[in-house]
């Protein structure tokens, strides 16, 4: 009920999802009155509704929904706390959905901060992962290790990389580079069992070299909205000069469409749908204020598969595992001369 | 002597620059047994050499520089100092040039830290300049306040730019996004007499809406480096999908070079060639260490406009001028009745 475009858009990509997966269940959860119109011809068989009477607006803080237990992303992260709904997606008030997951589903043991993740456009290499792209200002370097542990089992678990390849981000490669910050999350993120690559640089979010690239929500914003910007600006200008050389009206639309549809389905974040929340108890995804039908179909796609492989198990699994060296125990972490588990 | 291509790159650069220009005199700073040979048939008249035996090489740490007086860096830095020189340009170690421009020159009365101005390239809209772009890892409210002042006089005065628009870089518009830095620079700058903008996010860097984004050199370094990578990553999507979509073929040589020149044309780091170094008392400009002979002919254009337009004495000026709000001084900053200077 909480986005830009809602409630029409998140109910017509609901519908397109609910159509070509007859064996998922969806629930639409918001104000019946205002949802069952839109619906009238169109209702699934697998599609249903849920009542919830109260909206966290787009402007409000993102602690007000503690005060509004009967907003729709409230209800919904209930329905997922009691088992009535195995994933949650939400193109309401980010922050929101993050406080409401966090206090009701609570958080993987081994999880100081839930973090949101971000797939990146491909370009020419494949697809990188950006933790966390928002969620936490201020970090601290467990935090930061906690990330790279979530990111890499999601590459590994929803994108299939056999071994995905982790590595902070930083202002240069050299490990005297830095911050207390970013050094302390390499020191503890070097114990692991991850193929960690040490610092990586903002070039390297499209160079194809990191899998799973390690932030704080500060700097994970910046270059998120950096690279949207670049991508836009790049893409405005091969148009710009593909018009002023006369290779426009050369190629004619049956050339000119692939190329700047190719550019756009590359581009276009509703090719992802939204970036999942790793790190609390349920999958969670939060989709852009703005998303279109066809991102909130693919955010469902990609929560469905969340659960499909059993994600939670999985981060669960990977976190008890690097309790070790994460918090120093001696026992665990990797191993010096035995191979560990 | 310092930089990846050295000395042929520095030395191309600076013959194509003297002979443009035979009304400025260039010294090139090194070791003259090697320059010499590089100058045998090429030598403008306007172009002389001033040996240094040492080399401070791009693997050194930046305050190794203090132990080499003789590295050409340090040379070069002299000669500005005792009014030898009016700018130095440097393709070397930037670190290096940083320290030994800040300990030779000497910083502008009212800057606590020299930084580094980056000028992003324009893609659709005018250009925006980043300070500070990597100096500074760490930075206090009153720095970026200051990286402020030095970017808006550098646009207006060099750029021409009649009233430039300046932002912090933060993640979110709203005043309460960001950290203690940011929204302590914002309260100083809000209380300043530039157009201050608040908040801009990394998106504006290419979106035209802003003229000089303030930021630590932490974050400086990672929107600068994901700008880069993903404009190159688009530039490469596009002549992928163009040879895929049998466009380029289509095209032919005659429409596809200008097209892809273009984008060559922009996103080039050669076509600003380097970054000037704000704060310190001399016009320097750091180059890139893989800088071309393009790039460093540009980047000593860029010097001479520095110096022709005397940007020192005007940062000096708007310096003085902001010490007032930049302090909390009462009897300066924003006028509260009457018009101030």
């Amino acid at each position: 009920m909480g986005g830009d475009r809602a409630p029409e858009a998140p109910v017509a990509g609901a519908v397109a999802f609910a159509r070509a997966h007859p064996d998922i269940d969806i629930l639409l959860v918001g104000d019946v009155p205002r949802l069952a119109p839109l619906l009238k011809r169109v209702r699934p068989q697998n599609l249903s509704l849920h009542h919830a009477q109260d909206v966290v607006g787009m402007e409000a803080s993102a602690t007000d929904v503690r005060r509004r237990p009967d907003s729709s992303v409230s209800v919904a992260i209930r329905l997922v706390r009691d088992g009535n709904a195995d994933a949650v997606v939400s193109a309401g008030h980010s922050g929101a959905l993050l406080t409401a997951a966090t206090l009701g589903l609570g958080r993987i043991e081994g999880v100081d901060r839930p973090a949101i993740a971000a797939l990146l456009p491909a370009l020419q290499h494949r697809r990188c992962l950006l933790v966390d792209a928002g969620a936490n200002i201020e970090c601290r370097p467990r935090w930061l290790a906690q990330f790279g542990v979530m990111g890499e089992t999601y590459v590994r678990r929803v994108l299939g990389v056999a071994r995905p390849r982790v590595g902070v981000l930083s202002n240069g490669e050299e490990p005297g580079k830095g911050t207390p910050l970013t050094r302390g999350a390499a020191e503890l993120l070097a114990k692991s069992d991850l193929d960690f690559l040490g610092y990586v640089e903002g070039s390297d979010l499209f160079s194809g070299r990191v899998d799973v690239v390690v932030t704080d929500g500060f700097s994970g914003n910046l270059v998120l909205k950096t690279a949207e910007g670049t991508a836009l600006g790049a893409a405005g200008l091969v148009r710009q000069l593909l018009q002023r050389s006369g290779a426009a009206e050369r190629l004619g639309s049956m050339l000119l469409e692939p190329l700047l549809g190719g550019m756009r389905r590359v581009l276009d974040s509703a090719e992802v749908g939204g970036a999942p929340l790793l790190g609390v108890n349920g999958v969670a995804m939060v989709s852009h204020g703005s998303a279109t039908p066809r991102a909130i179909e693919n955010a469902l796609k990609a929560a469905a598969e969340m659960v499909r492989v059993d994600l939670q198990g999985h981060l669960t699994d990977a976190l008890r595992q690097a309790q070790g060296w994460l918090t120093g125990t001696p026992e665990s972490g990797k191993p010096a001369t035995e191979p560990g588990v």
